[in-house]
Formats: C-alpha cells, structure tokens, sequence
C-alpha cells in the first residue's frame, strides 16, 4: 500500500527541507489525535491491535461555499423522499421487476418485504429510522457537484468523520504559524487569505455533530417504543440492537456511537451479528415484541451489516433478518428503504416524471433534480435510446461506469471492463448505466499506517440526513454533517477500511 | 505474558457459563473504552500500532475510605517537604555523599547541580514546578498504608489514570444491572451493599481530574514565565518542554496532556529528547532564556525522562540537562528535587529528627511519620543497630526489600538475591534497606493485550500532588488524584507499560 502510494506521489521524505519539517510536525500531530480520540480501526481480526484510520493530515477537498448549502439542503428532501418511495409497495416491486430476475440478492429481500407485508402486523414495515448518506463528486465540466449514490444502509463514518472535523480544525488553528507559511502546500491553503486568522481557517472546515444527531434519532425511537410499551416494557430495558459483520474492522466508528448513546442517553447499545440474532433473539407470536435473551426488548434495529449478500451465509441469517423486520422495533433502516437506496431505483428516479411522483413537481423536485448525474437502465436492449447509449459508452467506456445492484465498493465494471460487459451476451437488466463524474484532480498528503504520502488524488463528499417517521409521523428530519473521501487518482475503488481511501474533510471558500 | 498470568490464576475461558459471559460482556466494554479513550500504548517502537495498556476490569483496590483520605492529606505537606529539603543545598549533598562515592549517576547529577548554584544565576534553581506521587501499599499487620516511595520525577499514568477512574465509574453503572447479580466476583463487589444502586457504587471510585491539574499548573507556569519576559517573549511564545526518552511506548499518558494543555490553555508542548534538545536548543548566556529553534522560548521544562542512568548516553545528554537546569524555564522537576526524591533522603527522612528538620515537630511531621515504613541506611556497618538488622535480614530476607539509589523499576532485591547482597563484600552505600510491606492478596480480573486472566494479585496505590513554586513564593499546592496499579502476586516485578502489573482504581468502603 506504502508503494502503490509512493509509486502515484512524490515521497515525503522528498520533500526540501522546512517543508518535510512542517508535514512531520502535523503527522506527529495526526497520529496523536487519532490515538486518542478513537479514530481507529482494528489491525486485523484479533481485536486487539489498533492502528489510525486512513486520512489526509489536512482538509483534502476544496467546495465553494454555494454548492456545499445547495447539497446540504437536498438532505432533507431526500429523506422525505425515501420514506415516500418506500411507502410504496407497489413502486418498489414494479421498479424492481427485471432487476430481481437477474439478482439474487435483490429477490431475497423481496421476499422479505413480502413476508412482512403479507405478515400478521405489516404496520411494523413503516416504523422508520434513518441514517442515510447522499454521494456527491465535483464534475469538472459543469462544475457542480453530482450525486453518486444515496446510501440508505449502513451510512458509515458518520461518528470518525465528526471527530475528524474536529481534528482538522484543532490543525488549523494550532498550526496557524506554521500554516501561513505554508500556504501553497495543499489546495485549501492557498484558498485561505494570505492574512486569515486561526478562527476564519477554522470555520472553513464545517462543524457538524453527525455523532450527536445519529444517537439522539436513537435516543428518539427509544423513547417512542417505551412510550408504546408503557408498563409491559421488561425489566432490562429498551435497547438498540446494531447488527454488525463478524470480521468488521472498522469497529470504533460503530462504538464511538455505543458509547456516546450511553453518555448522553443512558441508552444501552448491543453488538451482534446476524447469526447471534438468527441463536439470541426472540420474537413474540402475539405482540410482535424483539427480545435479546431473557429480558432485553430491542427498540431499534440498527444495521451495520446485511447489506452484502456475503452477510447471509444461509437460511438463518435470512430468518433473523425476516425477525427483525417483523418486529415491532425501529428499522435503521427498514428493508423497503434498503430496497429504495438500490441502483435500480436511482436510475428509475431520473427518469422523466418519476422523481416528481413522489415529489411533486415543484422547486423541491428541481432542485434534487440538478444533483442527478445521467443513467440509464438496460432492461430494454432493443429501445432506441438504450441502444444508442449503449453503442457511445462501447466506444467511449472512460465516460461510463457500470453498476450492479449489490451495495458495498468494489462491484462497478470501468474502462475495458465496462466494455466487455456491454458487448458480451449477458442480461444486464441487473445493471446500471451511469455517467462517469470527472473530477478535478487535486494533491493531498495522505497517512495510511503510519506511512505520509504527497499524492495526485479525488475527493468524494457525503451528506447525511437522520429521519425517524413511524407510519408517516415524522418525528425528526435533519441534515447532518458531510464525510469526505478521498483516493489516489490511479485508483478505481475507494474503500478506507480496505486501505484505498482516506477520510477527509472539506474546506469552503 | 499471557501464559504467566494463565499459571498464575484460573483462565476465564474455565469460568462458569454465567460469569464467563459477564466478564465477556465487561472485556469488550474495557476493550471499546480503552480503544476510544486513549488508554493505549504503543505496541513497539514503530510508532503506529496501538494496543491497550493493561488494566484491571474492575476496580481492583479495596481501601478503607478513613485511610485513603488519611493519604490524600498528605500530598499537601509532602510537596512542601520536598520544596524545603530542595532549597537546603547542604542537607542534600551531606545525606548524598556516601551514596554518592558509590553510585555515579547520584555523582553525576550532584555535579550538575553544583554547576547551577555555581552558576550565573543561581536562584534558577528554585523555579520548581512538581507532579508528586507518593506510592503506598496496605500492610496487612497494621492494617494501614505504608509509603513505598516518594516519586518526584516523571510521575507517569497522571493522566491514564484519570481516564480509568472514567472508565471504572462508567462500568460500575452500566454494568448495574449485571453487577448485582455478581457481587462475589471481585472483592470490590463484596464490598457493596445488596441493594446499592449505580450512583452510589460508583462513586466508591473518587473522582479525580489529574489531567486538568496537571496542565492547569503547566500553563500557570507558563503565565508566570510570560509574566516575567513581558514584551520581550519571543514571537513563536512560550513552550512547555516534554524531554521523553526515545523509544517510549507509553506515548499516549504524556499526550493526553500535550492535548489537553492546547484544549484548555492554548499552550503548545513540544516532545524532544534529550540528544534533540542538545541539537536543538540554546540558552542565551545573557538571560538565561531557553529557545527551541530560533523563536520559541521555553517556559517549562518537564521531565518523563533523564531519571536513569540510562537516559544519559554521553556527555551531550548531559549537556542538556544542564542547559535546561541552568535556564529561567520552571523545572518539572528540578535536580534538586530529583535528588530529594532518591531512596537514601527517603531513607534519612525516617530518622530521628530528620523529617522534623524541614516540617517541625508538629501534628503535620506525625501524620506524615505515621506513613513510613521502617528503612535503614548501610553506610556504617559497624554500627549496632546496622549490624542487628542485616543478621536478621539475612535470616529473614522475605520480610525485606534492597533498594538502589537508581530510579525506574526492576532494580530492587528480594528473597535470596537480597541475601546473597547482604553476605558479599561489595559497599552497600548506594542501597537501603527495607521493610517489605506484606500486603493482602485478591482475586482480579487483568487484561493485557486482550487476553482476560483471573489471578491472585496486589495493588499499590499512588497519590499525586502537583505543585508550583518560584523561589519560596508557593502557587500552586494541591492533591490530585490516585493511581492504583496492580500486578500477579506471583511477581515481584511493576512496570505497566512492561506488561507486569495493570493500571486499576481505588474502590472505598
């Protein structure tokens, strides 16, 4: 990783002599505020050894003020939007159609959401809570910022990039000497005013508080199921159930939330995967009520996991999932909104008049309307338009990614790959189509283990939204905070557990 | 490590299925919290893994809460003796000079210190700035709690041990429910009443803010020192300086501080060892300023290093330690008040008298008394009462301990090496004798690089005392906070950071 990194950017130790000393100083910097304040993850599956999570050692990716508030507030209009779509039984089954022939995966959990409409209590299917994260990249060419994707499941980052926010900014404040002489070394710097003092730098990095906003929501669901339960709650209380993978590395950006919940709310978290629900937890016949072992009833059912078809190794796992949903907690998120954040669905919302059915057809929609990127479904290989497309992205693939259902990094086809995909004899009514955003490409100093790389990288921003709605009452709907991304330019994948992207921030000018 | 502890009590992996799940439930916790919160440790000296430091699950040290207030009052009067005995040059270099014909680094640091009151300016010498730790253990005869040692240079787990107590109060009340219910598994449990509730169960761990105080008097240091240079301090300010030995593990108890010192006082403290403050730094031989680099001045000088002899690889060291003796920087600590904190002037202050010398002949000087085990000095040993006691330690070696002038551990004598000691014929003026405090063993749960033992155990509890005081004008004099380490009573060994013992916490009753 180390010399894939020194391979696409100049060495550090390179670097002439005063500025090596000042990125020393901030790494030393770095490594010490990681260590502290839990921007961790595990070495390997031992669980013992930790090591700081990939980041840049300053804010990586310069946004113009106007296009970070136009985004943010797509938020919440994208909450809203969810919940509508996932309303919608027959929308969502409709859209899916061809998808769920073709994928596996996608059918499974059709068959979920059947089980549980079609189950003694459906109204449990709309008890919703939200975490979700809208993907946006800078485009070159029209120079505005269009969304990738809208995650709806196991939105990650949001507790480390918090307390990343909070690094940055303590750096551009501590190392307001130093930081003016050294301007010209990464894109923010030379953003700044040649005389900006420590508090306007800093107040360029956004505050957020993702941590507070995420487990408050929790807090929230927790006190409506205890209201719904009143004196029947059981002796060990209400507790938030979050469903992790069993070889997560990336544990402290999920229990940084553990342990905030506790703090602020008395609220307990528990940690399980779905093959210890599918063993621990019980679901009442007649009341519909979740319990871990004896006593614990579970208020919400936080997903950070099941996302992957890897997730379910066999009928169990499908068992406890089908449990959680039928349950009577809240779903973070529920599997209609897993469903409405697939490909399939963003594709079929940027179709003419789709969006807008949910949305209506006023400011709101155009708004959301102008961050869509361009797609388009290939169900239809014989349509006109799908063919044209098709026939330009075979000559033109560096323009095009191609996406399948599955959610998790690592499954888009690029360049040749795309190519050989649209001219093969496969169905890819499983598939996407989708304009390839060209971003502009920056330098960023990059620490991975340890190891600082100076290197030609791209950013990726995300904003999070919150929502909690119980059978079209909403109760909270708040935007929250951003998370950047940001890879080595030679790169195609972006995962930062996996190592090929780091966690960053983004400064405003 | 782990098959040590595992010889040395039972493995959990044998506990019975109910407590086996709730010391499961418990290490997870402690794994979440010390991950989060910064109780960690390098792994090795790469400078990027992180492992926990080793801690108790529980609070481990039952103590009377009369004895351990009796203690706490004494980290008032004790900062003052070491202050008193400092500012008595004489006294130190007369109780020093046997020792010191023997031991070179007592040789060397006495040189050191002449050369400051020799010097220019020699009332630098009183700029003293203290973090104290008086260690104590229960001495199961008496039933009170004798003084180990008095620590007067680089008091380490200040800062880790606040968080502890953090930790130990949050398990306590998280784990109410559980805790109950398993009363009988650690002695502090027992201790509890049946039906005690959270908050009173934890507040059995006093709350203490060693990290606040620390810095709180760094950066009061620091004010005093801008106070005095007024509008000729430098343009990159004032600094406290951390002088640190090269391949320290236990980074994070000293960063925390560096931290907290920026959080709460944006005051900068910089790391260096001694070999890079010899490279680095300059003493204006007009004033007496220290500078790092070309600007900043250095306002503190703090030591988590330079106690061994082991820190002082060659003349350059000493050089250092010089330059930041001689300089108008407050010391943290002084040589005089690392000469104060040697074993033989604790060995003198048990005399008739001595103690009496610097605090009277008041109640103060009794209660301080009452703490002392009983030592004898070795110089003379044609003298009775010298003579009376090695016969019957040679007879009795296990109720002793041999203790070198040396600072930082595994240098102490027990049992048979302390009988060999005694019969040789080398000069035994640089060592004391002790009584060894035979304290009661208990049951712990220990956790060191994850693995969980359940061992026979002792623990010793520290007191610090911070205090801050320019030539006999006193600031600063306060009690903060408690320190308890734990280790295998199968061990005669303590170093934390080595893996011998665990950081652990007080639990009154």
């Amino acid at each position: 990783m180390v010399a894939s990194g020194a391979a696409a950017g100049s060495s550090v130790g390179g670097a002439p002599g005063e500025e090596a000393s000042f990125i020393s100083a901030l790494k030393s910097e770095v490594l010490t505020y990681t260590a502290m304040n839990g921007l961790l993850m595990l070495e390997s599956s031992d669980e013992v050894g930790l090591v700081h999570v990939p980041v840049s050692l300053l804010p990586a990716m310069a946004v113009p003020r106007g296009l970070f508030e136009e985004v943010r507030a797509l938020a919440e209009p994208f909450n809203v939007l969810v919940e509508r779509f996932a309303s919608d039984p027959v929308a969502i089954k409709e859209t899916l159609a061809a998808a769920a022939k073709q994928d596996e995966f996608t059918r499974d959990l059709i068959r979920v959401y059947d089980a549980v409409l079609g189950g003694p209590r459906p109204s449990v299917a709309r008890k919703n809570l939200a975490v979700n994260r809208s993907d946006y990249m800078m485009d070159q060419q029209s120079q505005r910022l269009l969304q990738v994707e809208l995650n709806t499941i196991s939105s990650s980052f949001g507790a480390q990039s918090t307390i990343l926010a909070q690094m940055h900014r303590q750096i551009l404040s501590k190392f307001d000497f130093l930081r003016q002489s050294h301007r010209g070394l990464w894109p923010g710097g030379s953003l700044l005013e040649e005389s900006e003092d420590a508090a306007s730098a800093q107040s360029r990095v956004p505050y957020q508080d993702t941590i507070g906003d995420i487990v408050d929501a929790f807090a929230a669901a927790a006190g409506e199921y205890r209201g719904s339960r009143g004196s029947a709650l059981g002796p060990g209380g209400a507790v938030v159930l979050m469903v992790v993978q069993d070889d997560e590395r990336n544990v402290m950006d999920q229990q940084i939330l553990e342990q905030e919940l506790w703090r602020r709310h008395g609220v307990r978290m528990e940690r399980r995967t779905l093959a210890q629900v599918a063993e621990e937890a019980t679901l009442g016949e007649a009341d519909g009520i979740l319990r871990l072992g004896d006593s614990r009833e579970v208020a919400v059912s936080y997903l950070r996991a099941g996302y992957s078809p890897a997730d379910y190794k066999g009928a169990e796992e499908w068992e406890a999932r089908l449990m959680l949903e039928q349950s009577e907690a809240f779903k973070c998120p529920s599997i209609a909104y897993q469903l409405v954040g697939s490909k399939k669905i963003q594709q079929y919302l940027a179709e003419e008049g789709a969006l807008e059915r949910f949305m209506g057809k006023g400011e709101e929609s155009a708004s959301l309307r102008r961050c869509f990127a361009s797609l388009w479904g290939l169900e239809d290989l014989g349509d006109p338009k799908t063919k044209e497309v098709i026939d330009h992205a075979k000559k033109n693939p560096h323009l095009y990614v191609l996406k399948p259902q599955r959610e998790g990094g690592g499954n888009n086809l690029y360049d040749e790959k795309l190519r050989e995909a649209l001219e093969g004899e496969g169905d890819l009514s499983a598939y996407i189509l989708m304009q390839r955003i060209v971003s502009p490409m920056h330098k960023s100093y990059l620490l991975r283990k340890g190891e600082c790389v100076n290197a030609d990288t791209l950013s990726e921003l995300g904003i999070y939204g919150v929502y909690l709605c119980d059978n079209g009452r909403e109760i909270i709907n708040k935007c929250s905070g951003a998370l950047v991304r940001t890879k080595l330019a030679s790169s195609n994948e972006g995962g930062v557990t996996a190592g090929f992207s780091c966690l960053s921030t983004p400064i405003l000018h």
